[in-house]
């Protein structure tokens, strides 16, 4: 890993710095201009370790956004190509490549900024972040399958786990907020910033890619870091006390890292599901019934049975001759590595709410996300577990199913997301 | 305005004291379980002043989040109320209030919370603020138009100047999410908390209401304080800089508050549109495309000609003989009060995003609110002013428009919101 951003002889200047320094309205050619800056206003929360902690490395042996510590806010959007050309597809990942890099430390996409190179310039940065703090942003690449047909010449290299995922029982998948060719996930503790960073990176693929979909996530339902408190999702239930924890290197390896030697070693695929929450039936439920859904207490999130969050859960125990302190379909016993060969994953998800469907009902629920090394035996068999037996499917509904492939992360200044494919099949 | 959340004395115990005391499971009157308290996680940023700085006070001549510095997030929800008893519509707007007031001070929505009186009741709060902090929640009603038809007996209440906003040119209005009986405006800076406030009322109105509409704003884009700073809109433009601040007293007092003796005296009236940004187009504008129809620069803000944000905008100057340094279809001279016989507002929109339109556009923009006064004096002057003649007219599309009167705030723990409406309609 670089010292990329962590480094405080690369500390930008302050944008009015840059400025003024170079004179307003003077065409400024890329070399004289590496200060372009953003810190001048506030955003959330100023972490134990001021300005340099709200950058999240970009250069690594893995892409950041993944097992960082996961941010408060999330910006999903998929896209197809629309360019049939291989080198317009490659250029294009080089320069998403450089400007998330820069954007991931505060500074604006490229040099000129939002400014442009002059005022009868159309600039590349759209400007809604100048001001606001690098606030943890991590851009996150991933391609579809279907990125990997007959137009760029990709289809050698499509890793064999990279399929569109299967129609699980009580799939009501809409097609419209399913799959693409191309993913972006950015994330960062300040909304504006994700959202500023793929519309960035969206409008420099003008002409090669189209938004197909996109998803706004204002709040963290899982927590990837045993830093991190354990959030609630709409359900009021804490979320993610079993997920895996970046601390947990053994588990990560093994769950989320490739390990195959081909151009996805060190990626990890992305599994993403839209899933609906019928809050309204879910609200009728009385706490008992809501407890014996996830097999955990509504307060502390303890096991059923047990009194603090980090209790093992008693899957073995039971109320005398009553049955299971964890009822035999909990959500938490069928999500569970034991109940599924020791599958794990890491999940991501954000918790969403848009407008109401023609009934009224709040469109509201949990993007969930989760990056696994092998989607076969660490998604689809959990899934698949929960779609047949889960007691929570009464108040979901599965609205969008998405796969992607994230290479490996961009080891140095040089490197770009995808060279490896690229490279695999030149 | 009462000590209401501010006293040290109010200061709620601990959620896990007031289980550990209380016993779990044990049925609670709510005599002794006036404690149930969200402070245990972390939520967004700390300001100065800790943790009671985080709570806007309830009660008070006006209601909490108009002249509140705004808050970072909101979610607004309006809704439609389908009972026909003026009862049921009073009692649920005396629950609402004393609800809101409980959350407004990081407490649950009532005194059992989300764990309910036992295990086997449906209990009140949904839990998801639960570990989350007040985060400066402000909960704000309103009420449209429509809610003083023959159903309630509040006809004879209805102020002349609340009804429907006129059709302005250039509107393409949705239906399905504009106008409303009721509106809910809950704001924070921790979205969560608002969307969970929002959500809590809308199940206690369960059978008596049902929401019309709801939008999510990720980002404020207004400042309504001198203490803040301007925040960018998703043109890249700082927005909001000749706002109305709430140090303003003299001004908010003439252009925010009403002063008419009615029900209505000290409340305020709410202006909603839904403005869609045409972000691809926008993106292809140069630099002085783009200044020319703010009247502004983009990186500081400055009115066009001046250097900084803060310089009062010369709307008289010319450059020598090649047309006023402000464009005459700027933005910012067509909303000024110059320009529109002193109409004021007190603006406090958000930026929105949501997916993408049938063109894969993304669908974001700003979710425009101001309160007024008066909202033919100092909304629908300005509005149309702009409608007409704004050369930002190509880049936005209104796709909603709503209007609510705000009642003035509770003033003690024993008021309620419309409680002036129904004592005057009685």
């Amino acid at each position: 890993m670089s010292q990329d951003g962590k480094s405080g002889g690369l500390r930008p200047l302050s944008r009015r710095g840059f400025l003024a320094g170079a004179g307003i309205g003077v065409g400024l050619g890329a070399a004289g201009a590496v200060g372009a800056d953003r810190f001048t206003g506030s955003g959330d929360g100023d972490p134990a370790g001021g300005e340099d902690a709200l950058i999240v490395p970009f250069n690594g042996a893995h892409q950041a956004g993944i097992t960082t510590a996961q941010q408060e806010r999330m910006y999903f959007v998929a896209l197809d190509v629309v360019t049939d050309s291989r080198e317009e597809l490659r250029d294009l990942l080089r320069t998403w490549t450089t400007m998330a890099r820069r954007m991931s430390r505060g500074l604006e996409a490229e040099p000129e900024g939002s400014v442009g190179v002059d005022r009868d310039t159309v600039a590349t940065d759209t400007g809604e972040a100048v001001g606001l703090r690098p606030a943890r942003l991590t851009v996150t690449v991933g391609f579809g399958p279907s990125l990997f047909d007959e137009r760029f010449g990709l289809a050698p290299a499509r890793p064999e786990e990279l399929e569109d995922l299967p129609r699980f029982p009580g799939d009501q998948l809409d097609e419209r907020i399913s799959r693409g060719d191309l993913c972006i996930q950015a994330c960062a503790d300040d909304p504006q910033v994700a959202v500023h960073a793929a519309r960035v990176l969206v409008k420099a693929g003008s002409g090669l890619v189209t938004v197909r979909w996109a998803q706004l996530g204002f709040g963290r339902t899982a927590s990837t870091s045993i830093e991190q408190g354990t959030p609630r999702n709409l359900f009021g239930f804490k979320d993610g006390t079993a997920n895996l924890k970046n601390e947990y290197t053994n588990l990560i390896n093994e769950h989320v890292w490739v390990h195959d030697g081909s151009w996805m070693d060190g990626g990890s695929y992305l599994c993403a599901r839209r899933i609906r929450m019928l809050l309204e039936n879910w609200d009728r439920q009385t706490r008992r019934e809501q407890e014996e859904v996830f097999g955990r207490t509504k307060d502390e999130g303890a096991p059923l049975g047990r009194e603090h969050e980090e209790d093992p859960m008693p899957f073995n125990e039971w109320h005398g001759t009553d049955g299971p302190l964890i009822p035999a379909h909990a959500h938490s016993r069928l999500a569970s590595a034991p109940a599924n060969d020791g599958a794990r994953m890491l999940r991501r998800g954000y918790n969403f709410v848009g407008g109401v469907d023609d009934y009224g009902h709040l469109d509201a629920g949990l993007f969930f996300i989760a990056f696994v090394a092998s989607p076969r035996d660490d998604f689809i068999t959990v899934q698949s577990n929960l779609s047949h037996h889960d007691n929570m499917n009464a108040f979901v509904r599965y609205e969008s199913s998405s796969i992607f492939a994230c290479p490996p992360g961009p080891v140095d200044d040089d490197d770009w997301w995808g060279r490896g494919l690229f490279d695999q099949t030149a």
